[in-house]
């Protein structure tokens, strides 16, 4: 009999699993070794049946009741988030978003590792950010392969976007998190996470607007 | 008789507001007058259902079968999100990303102003990013009083970002859209949003990761 196929987790669930991940980390840092779902819930504000369901798409995680160790927990779910290992990223686009994120210490501590800078504008090429120098556009196939390089971090310009998401493609790289608002058109098997920041600013106001409705409500109706 | 409550939408459905905005916006650039759930849907990979039932908890959107406006359905998704008026937003932490994030034109679009630049370091205070002169934080809740700002854009290290957050809510703010790596505490009244920049590669890379699972894994297993 085959084995019966896995049930695909939720984005949402896989999303939380950064968040459980990151809690951890820091609950680590601050000398803790042993934690239970419901302790980890409170500090999340989440139900301890909640986490148990999410850990349950990937597989058996400790005994209710008796907790977890903490470090075994933050390596399992670094496996199966897949960062339990170094990942070489690329970042294409050296305007001002490209220089923040090549100096964004978070990604290092995740595990990912900046390589190297390209740019499609030839006047940038040759010079440097954050100790990494800027490669034109037209190399990138070149690096990528020599390098093995599957990610890139997209900071350019939106109008520019889907141009360089196709070289990237074409240069076989298989996910890009993309930072230029709007939907890139990529083939199936290529992993595609967008950051629209002013979608996020939208979407605090609806955060702000529905709590200042909640505080308007009179408390009899 | 009171009316019947409003069931609070799920955060995955407003998420999902923002998603069909942009791209309903994006068809109208492009000419498109009317559109159908099933249309739209199809840009976007979901069903029609789907978007039908989202819209559902927000009122009466057109009629099945018969579609929308473009344009009354961007106005009324503007509507509900609180993005058809403007919103001054105040930046705090003039370091790499904050300048970038000063320069991102994408906020404008959406109906966001920024209307100023804060920074704990007072050396920088005086000097300008984009036109927009750079304040000392302790000048904060004075000018937030004065102009009436509410959302703020948290672009300051992690180490820094509880204690501006605590001033910002002490300066009467009531959203912050937290970019440092770090979980917020602020009182159940102030809305905050985060983007982990480190924690969107880490979800990039699971999708990269099931990707190569499913390419991997023979047909007749």
């Amino acid at each position: 009999m085959p084995p019966e196929p896995k049930p695909v987790p939720p984005d949402p669930a896989v999303r939380r699993l950064s968040l459980y991940l990151r809690e951890l980390e820091s609950l680590q840092r601050r000398g803790k070794s042993t934690i239970s779902s419901r302790e980890l819930g409170e500090v999340l504000n989440f139900t301890d049946a909640q986490i148990r369901k999410d850990f349950a798409y990937f597989g058996q995680f400790g005994h209710p009741g008796v907790g977890y160790r903490v470090e075994d927990l933050i390596g399992r779910l670094k496996h199966i988030l897949g960062t339990d290992k170094t990942w070489d990223v690329v970042l294409v686009g050296a305007g001002n978003l490209g220089r923040a994120l090549s100096s964004y210490r978070g990604f290092e501590q995740k595990g990912f590792r900046l390589k190297a800078i390209f740019d499609l504008d030839a006047k940038k090429v040759g010079q440097s950010i954050s100790d990494l120098p800027i490669h034109a556009m037209k190399d990138l196939p070149a690096y990528a392969k020599q390098h093995g390089v599957k990610l890139a971090i997209l900071a350019v310009p939106a109008e520019a976007a889907q141009d360089v998401a196709d070289q990237l493609v074409d240069a076989g790289l298989t996910g890009i998190l993309n930072f230029a608002p709007l939907k890139l058109n990529v083939p199936p098997k290529i992993a595609v996470t967008s950051v629209d920041l002013a979608v996020q600013l939208e979407q605090l106001v609806f955060q702000v607007n529905v709590g200042q409705q909640i505080a308007k409500a009179p408390a009899t109706e």
